[in-house]
């Protein structure tokens, strides 16, 4: 008896089988972000959703295509260590983690496990989104560093980013005409001063693509670095925006490492709109 | 001889009079990042310049003018502490930090200071270059609440921002045409979400207009307070935009305090242009 369901068990998909096809050989910082934040390990999964940022339409969405596993980058409670015992009383969370609860959806966090991938599985995404492999130089954990073709500006470069990521504005510091050779790609919140600044100097590149950062750090750099008479310039593509196609293709390979059951990408609508 | 030199110099206005003059009852962190970043307290001034960003324009601008006392509210070297070891070998950094130390400029960091004054002397700078006392309806440490006239909308309030600012454009969370009465005010950095979302619950506060903040927390918040049928919306104005008018209010003041000595605000552009 108990051999028989552990046999039929070990048939069906469950939450932990994921878990360990996404963490294999990856080894997590003591103190990670990812976790499974809602449901249990051993649950069986009727349908995988993968999402950038777990939103209440992306669980509503979910929940309609009958899929109770949700893999997302960040965190569904508004702070990066999904802390909620500062949202206990709040409504918009409690609505939130009702829906999550009672459609027994398992929702887990993908963030430093995909980031550890070789190549960077988030940086790899934006790369193959934007058609940009054959200019790749040049792949640290950190950052790619792709080098254009001749005649190449950064208002060109702006134009493919809205043109291929489908977004309506981007954010540029700097003069959005000069040319521009070497670039340095850096997903998400890698647009800080300590992370680019260095990557100006000892990789000489003279446009940072990025997705988030303080606005008092890179774009300033860049402000006084053009005053004193250099080409260099910023754009600021914003963190879901870049970051999306990289959950967009774990879904492409989930889909193949679990072809049993239903893998969507569901994508969220910009969070910002520009007036 | 001794006496005929200090009761000269005591005419003449130096740096650490106007330090005196800006830190006069506040008790400040013991982690301040307010500092004389370069030049000397017993300096003899020639003329004030007070700014958001001592970008190299400010500085040059400040030459130019016959100032060497600048008063600006945030860091010269891209990043909050003002560290400079990371930077020693940087060419933007040496360009910038040599023409302060050739022109004998003192950089005076206001931050924290003008932050402690009640009213918060940044957020009260905003309100009048706003032209909303009237709108007012409490003041705290970190925010002002302001409550609008029936019929203003998310839009109307941004159209408002816009022209009163003198920007081009401003980013929007959830839906720009509802209406709003109550709003929190939030300058610089204090758009997160561990500030924000308890003032939306416990204030009742249907907007809340920052400076900057993580784009994984207020903004997400507000889509799914939007999505869950609640009506709550973000202005997300640019950390300088919400800061700047409360160093040009700083700079009126300080020429009444020090009619001697020519004040004048410098102003930057926009460090980011949307495309």
């Amino acid at each position: 008896m108990t051999d028989q369901i552990s046999t039929k068990k070990s048939k069906e998909l469950q939450v932990q089988n994921v878990i360990l096809h996404l963490t294999q050989g990856i080894t997590l910082p003591e103190n990670t972000v990812d976790q499974l934040i809602t449901g249990t390990p051993s649950q069986v999964i009727t349908g995988i959703v993968v999402t950038f940022m777990p939103t209440h339409y992306v669980i509503e969405k979910a929940i309609q295509q009958g899929a109770n596993l949700i893999i997302a980058h960040e965190s569904p409670f508004y702070n990066h260590h999904s802390a909620t015992d500062w949202l206990a009383d709040d409504p918009v969370y409690m609505h939130k983690r009702n829906m999550l609860d009672q459609a027994g959806i398992a929702l887990f966090r993908c963030h430093d496990i995909i980031h550890r991938y070789n190549p960077d599985g988030i940086t790899d995404g934006l790369i193959q989104e934007l058609g940009w492999n054959t200019y790749l130089s040049q792949r640290t954990a950190d950052t790619d560093i792709v080098v254009f073709p001749k005649g190449t500006t950064v208002h060109t470069v702006a134009q493919q980013l809205k043109e291929r990521l489908g977004i309506n504005y981007v954010r540029i510091a700097g003069n959005p005409e000069i040319a521009c050779t070497r670039a340095a790609v850096l997903v998400g919140f890698r647009g800080n001063g300590h992370v680019t600044i260095p990557l100006m100097q000892n990789e000489q590149v003279d446009l940072i693509i990025a997705g988030e950062g303080f606005e008092w750090e890179t774009p300033e750099y860049i402000r006084d670095a053009v005053q004193q008479g250099t080409s260099k310039a910023l754009i600021m593509v914003g963190h879901a925006e870049s970051e999306a196609p990289g959950m967009k293709l774990l879904a492409d390979r989930l889909a193949i490492a679990f072809p049993a059951v239903e893998v969507s990408f569901v994508k969220e609508r910009p969070v910002f709109e520009v007036i």
